[in-house]
């Protein structure tokens, strides 16, 4: 009973391994090789696994290269809460400008390119998006404009998933769209828009 | 000479058939079968031209459903100022709501999803992009921001691109993500949330 248990624990120890191997692989490669010429057999290569071993667990490079963004979003946990100063303006300008030096960071824009791309073309990848990477982040910031409001500096009737959207969805929509340069300053000036919106304030 | 001339002339008018039809052929196959399983063999067939006759004017097939949005976005002039009641809310809501229908139409969706695939992953593209197709569409919206900043309803000192970017960005970002419905009145909390701002008003 103890070998046995000892040998499963082993081969799990094992599995995981490699899984990480594979998820690393695939995050990288995605980053030098670009998506299209991401291959199942080049993500076993460089991760030293048989194409097997990712078939059995994978139905798609991009089913891969998902997972590997959860390991990330995961492994990045611990406080995952947005600054609360109790600033809220200078709060999102902090946080807004961390999301432009993500996508500015060349290790990331072709993997995280190759990802929108997948999720653009296939529901259900954009449902397990949704469900597992972009409603917890989506939470987080809703939070932090929760917390804005029960300190009275946002109306309470205010729809949080809209104000998400506004903040962030020009950043996302500038980078995926190549529509112009993506700066710190373009991340204040949006926070600065959508706080005070457009219509004049007496 | 006149002989020569018809001659030039009939061939100008059977080239310019062909385009368009190779372009109609491109967007229609996009939009059945998908971008990934679009060729340009698929192509010819269906717009009953060569191979070659395709690969003598376009590069990729990425490029030729560029100019099957450029025709279509032709064809669409005429007169392609925004609404302009004087009221603006009216108006964006009017124009958001148009968006979204398109955003939402079968026969839209996946040529441009196809088209802003493209664009992500080919900064060549994304360029001649924002040149021939985004940037005029901006031009539009931002004239009607300015008539707005005319009457007084918007102040003068409005970052125009990044009010563009607040109302068009959150519904784009969600089209392309699947990030939620994209509905009417989604649309309308949109426009009033960008014109009045996160921050209550007094």
């Amino acid at each position: 009973m103890t070998t046995q248990r000892t040998t499963t624990a082993n081969a799990a120890r094992r599995s995981e391994t490699s899984r990480r191997a594979i998820l690393t692989a695939a995050f990288d490669l995605a980053g030098e090789v670009g998506y299209a010429r991401l291959s199942i057999e080049g993500i076993a290569a460089r991760a030293g696994v048989g194409k097997q071993t990712i078939y059995r667990w994978w139905p798609s490079k991009g089913a891969v290269l998902f997972d590997a963004f959860l390991m990330l979003s995961e492994g990045a946990e611990g406080d995952p809460a947005l600054p609360d100063t109790g600033d809220l303006e200078a709060d999102l300008k902090t946080v807004l400008r961390a999301t432009v030096a993500e996508l500015n960071d060349p290790r990331y824009d072709e993997p995280m390119r190759a990802l929108n791309t997948e999720i653009a073309h296939d529901p259900e990848l954009a449902a397990a998006y949704a469900e597992h990477l972009e409603r917890p982040m989506r939470e987080l910031k809703k939070e932090r404009l929760r917390s804005a409001q029960r300190a009275g500096r946002l109306s309470g009737d205010l729809d949080l998933d809209v104000a998400v959207d506004l903040l962030w969805g020009p950043l996302l929509n500038r980078w995926l769209q190549r529509g112009g340069p993506l700066t710190p300053e373009y991340a204040d000036r949006v926070v600065e828009t959508a706080l005070n919106g457009l219509l004049p304030r007496p």
